[in-house]
């Protein structure tokens, strides 16, 4: 069987080589790259990424009298002068079919380095207010159209505990902001989330399993179905804000924004 | 009418002076002190606030070879050997009646110079693992129980967006992973978020009145009734796991960790 030959960037963000998130990150790129794909990687930690957006982002400032973050991302992507660091980024993405995002799930989140990748390289005009048309262009179309995206989470906690009803809420709602609101919204398709807990204590055995299990299942990445969220301009949101009445009737919250095929 | 000094600690991350998080920051802190109450202020970006958690944490390392952030953070808190500056903040921490957090909301979070600060100062011992004791004090007990948190977040974006059936998803589920899964988690009383919107463009007499709102809000401050979420131990989850099956029966999702009154 002729596979087609892609483009996939693995961020990730642990600093010690032997952890659960660098196995699998190693693991997803070799898996890819046996398939003859071609692997960028970005390894926040090792990179030194700088977590924290501020005014040396932007080196040739539009006001410079009051920092506004969107003005000055806007200004800077547009005119080409954004830093090098966050050039670099955007090009990986630029030249990616997928992307996987690796890491420990800290506080319910990601570790504050991909935080900051995502603050700073998610620039205005690209990730948002696409093509200057404000919010015309999002969830489902916008600057990273046509790019898969995946998540793979290393869970410290027992899994119970992200149950349907489970404690902790269910993993998969926790990463709503992430899947939904920070890699649909500029247009991926997402991937339900890979996930492993327990990885705080994880023998070499549970690790081997786990790393075969997840790379089938990276093996598969341009077979998986995404999530189905629901996109703006697809008819479920005639005014771009709100669902309509005949959708998802007499639901609300974030569940709704998921369609039952 | 006698009022009850309290200690209140506002954590805020803006770097602009006149950012609409600044100001919010700064009548908070007036309108607390002029009741009398003691305010402390930790001015993330002013501070130059490390936001990475990474082996610099750990300058007396517990295991040499490997780094695992839990084992180090365990180990660090126990034996006085973190770093400065997050002793300092956690002293703030443990002197505050209650905990203000303003920020802007990028990505449908908070920014990661702030994510770094919960990644950094919510050690294992203090907001996780508490007495040592695995999971057994969390979620309305822990190292934080007692106080009160409140969020106060300025969105870019429509209100609308974030109605119940709103593209965005209605802000306080997406904020769940911090006011459930970060705050309430080790303990801490959350209050309904406080939130303004279109905070990219307004102008001097919407800021006025937003300050005026704010003001009177951040004044009840000690009165307000926190968000119902369950306690662990409280008796919804038997197991502390899972909710027990007459606990808001046929629910699931985090909407399920929360009481109705």
């Amino acid at each position: 069987m002729q596979l087609q030959k892609r483009h996939i960037l693995i961020v990730h963000a642990h600093p010690e080589p032997t952890s659960v998130t660098h196995q699998l990150a190693q693991t997803a790129a070799d898996a890819l790259s046996s398939q003859g794909h071609h692997v960028t990687e970005t390894d926040l930690y090792a990179m030194g990424w700088k977590a924290v957006l501020d005014n040396d982002d932007f080196p040739q400032r539009k006001n410079s009298e009051r920092l506004s973050f969107v003005e000055e991302s806007g200004h800077a992507f547009a005119h080409g002068c954004q830093t090098a660091d966050v050039i670099a980024e955007q090009e990986k993405l630029r030249a990616a079919d997928a992307v996987i995002l690796v890491f420990p799930l800290w506080w319910f989140s990601m570790p504050a380095i991909m935080k900051g990748w995502i603050d700073r390289v998610w620039a205005f005009g690209l990730a948002y207010g696409y093509q200057g048309a404000g919010n015309t262009y999002r969830y489902g179309e916008g600057g990273f159209a046509g790019k898969r995206a995946l998540l793979c989470v290393s869970v410290g906690g027992p899994q119970e505990d992200y149950a349907p009803r489970g404690i902790n809420g269910p993993l998969e709602q926790l990463l709503f902001p992430i899947t939904h609101g920070t890699l649909f919204f500029p247009g991926m398709s997402v991937l339900p989330t890979f996930a492993t807990y327990g990885a705080a204590h994880m023998d070499a055995a549970t690790m081997r399993d786990l790393s075969e299990r997840w790379r089938r299942h990276v093996e598969q990445l341009f077979d998986h179905a995404p999530i189905a969220f629901r996109p703006q301009n697809g008819g479920d949101y005639p005014d771009r804000h709100v669902l309509a009445d005949h959708v998802a009737p007499g639901q609300s919250g974030i569940a709704a924004h998921i369609a039952h095929r």
